[in-house]
């Protein structure tokens, strides 16, 4: 979509009082999808796309989208105990910071807990290191009616990778087409894939860092390598543009959503997670048995 | 604790409108502990100890554990970053219906779901009853830092197994002593075990059934070998009152929660969780660098 696309959402956005997110609501993939002609550098992670209220109306927005959420959770969970084998993988990338725990906790958080898969990837281990680097990932693809989280992913293997040069050239282009191929697989086997990243500014994520720093139980989620990382900020924006392009298919597209703030970040994952599942438009199973039948057998018990 | 203990609480609880869950609140532990002289059949499913207050009341209630329980939960995962092993395992025991589900969306989802892992045992695949029991559970256990929940579990295998006759009486006997040899080890490896038994009438089961089958919406969490299973109804009490008094210690106890009302049950298990955090009482984790040079490097960035 681009900058050119991008350019005339802001141009057509209404300033209205409406707090109803209608655009974002009906158009969330379209809005944010990273389709041909795409340009990273061109998102603006102040906007807030199809949205035109604060922070107070998002807040209120996202209730009733996770509502939603929540109903078809338990529908994809149910018609899989009778043999659909859709499932759902959110993969979540971002610069540290970025507020990909806050989406876990503030859209996954509002499903069944029996029905989400979630895994954070750190750094791999001896054992991990030893297989290809999708090996891991593998393993921990959601099963039917799942709806799988990944915090951090196999992307990091061709970003920290690619800028930190930890893996060759030749092979983090081989990664590309592997995660397209790996994917694809996946897809093929009724997993629909929603790839997201949440896109901060530098001078936000200073913000983000400095209020860690300031607040003791914060601490603990401050390293100082966030800081070594973040010298290599444009070169993370390039590794994350090229990942996006090379790996962005129609199959399992990219969305890039602004997330200067929190709120609308949230607000706009929920809408893509909802999108999808409407997508597959689970139903709840026909009962498999003679309902009259057993409430006789009930009474009589 | 057994009938003379019970009877003792119910009469000494106060009559008021006070809607604080104080006796709940600071005593869940020894108001549904089943220690030594525990008499399940004196367990009264309507009962509510603890809490004088009605649906509305416990509701607030729940609220206000729930947030409570959160960020202990959070101060526990973050101290696992820095070493600390402590993790917590609730397990979730019951009759069809007992309502473990809703614990599990109404408790456990009100924590970050990043430090959570679930697991729903259920029939034991053929790889699975190849190897001993545990086997299976020894793989599912939570990791530091972690809040485990096992919907179903071990304690299914010395329950219906014992019931419906799977396993010889031999068998069920060496089981007891294996699945407490096996807690005390987990215990000593820093897992608080919380293990939960649901307990609802027979009556209140056939409203709950009768309700799955007059919802097309809830067929799908009704099978006909539930009514089976029902017709067992007082050799599953008996296996139950074995099993606690065969594998409640001290270090891994057994709590039967009156679940007739499951507001109540909810708030219930959100209490004894509560409780086994603050006896584990986890710390935020002091910085391990500098705060001051982190930032200036970070204003310096």
């Amino acid at each position: 979509m681009g900058k050119h696309h991008r350019g005339a959402s802001a141009a057509t956005a209404q300033k209205t009082t409406d707090t109803e997110p209608c655009r974002l609501a009906a158009n969330a993939a379209a809005l944010l999808g990273a389709g041909p002609g795409f340009a990273l550098a061109a998102v603006d992670p102040n906007s807030t796309p199809g949205f035109t209220g604060k922070k107070a109306d998002g807040a209120a927005a996202l209730d009733a989208v996770d509502a939603e959420l929540d109903e078809l959770q338990e529908k994809l969970f149910a018609a899989s105990r009778f043999g659909a084998g859709e499932r759902v993988l959110l993969v979540l990338q971002g610069m540290d910071t970025a507020g990909k725990g806050g989406v876990v906790r503030h859209v996954i958080g509002s499903v069944d807990p029996q029905g989400v898969a979630h895994h954070a990837f750190k750094a791999p281990t001896e054992e991990e290191k030893a297989h290809d680097f999708l090996w891991r990932i593998g393993k921990e693809m959601p099963g039917p009616g799942m709806i799988g989280v990944f915090d951090r992913s196999h992307y990091e293997d061709v970003l920290i990778h690619k800028v930190r040069g930890f893996t060759s050239p030749g092979e983090i282009e081989r990664r590309y087409g592997a995660i397209a191929d790996f994917e694809a697989q996946a897809v093929a086997n009724g997993t629909r894939i929603v790839k997201v990243m949440l896109h901060i500014s530098k001078d936000e994520q200073a913000e983000r860092l400095e209020e860690r720093l300031d607040r003791p139980e914060k601490h603990w989620k401050f390293a100082p390598s966030d800081i070594d990382e973040r010298a290599f900020w444009d070169e993370y924006q390039r590794a994350y543009a090229i990942a996006i392009e090379r790996t962005g298919t129609v199959a399992a597209p990219w969305f890039v959503v602004p997330a200067n703030h929190k709120w609308y970040a949230r607000l706009a994952v929920a809408h893509l997670l909802v999108a999808t599942l409407r997508g597959i438009d689970p139903q709840w199973p026909p009962a498999t048995f003679d309902v009259a039948a057993e409430k006789a057998r009930l009474d009589a018990s």
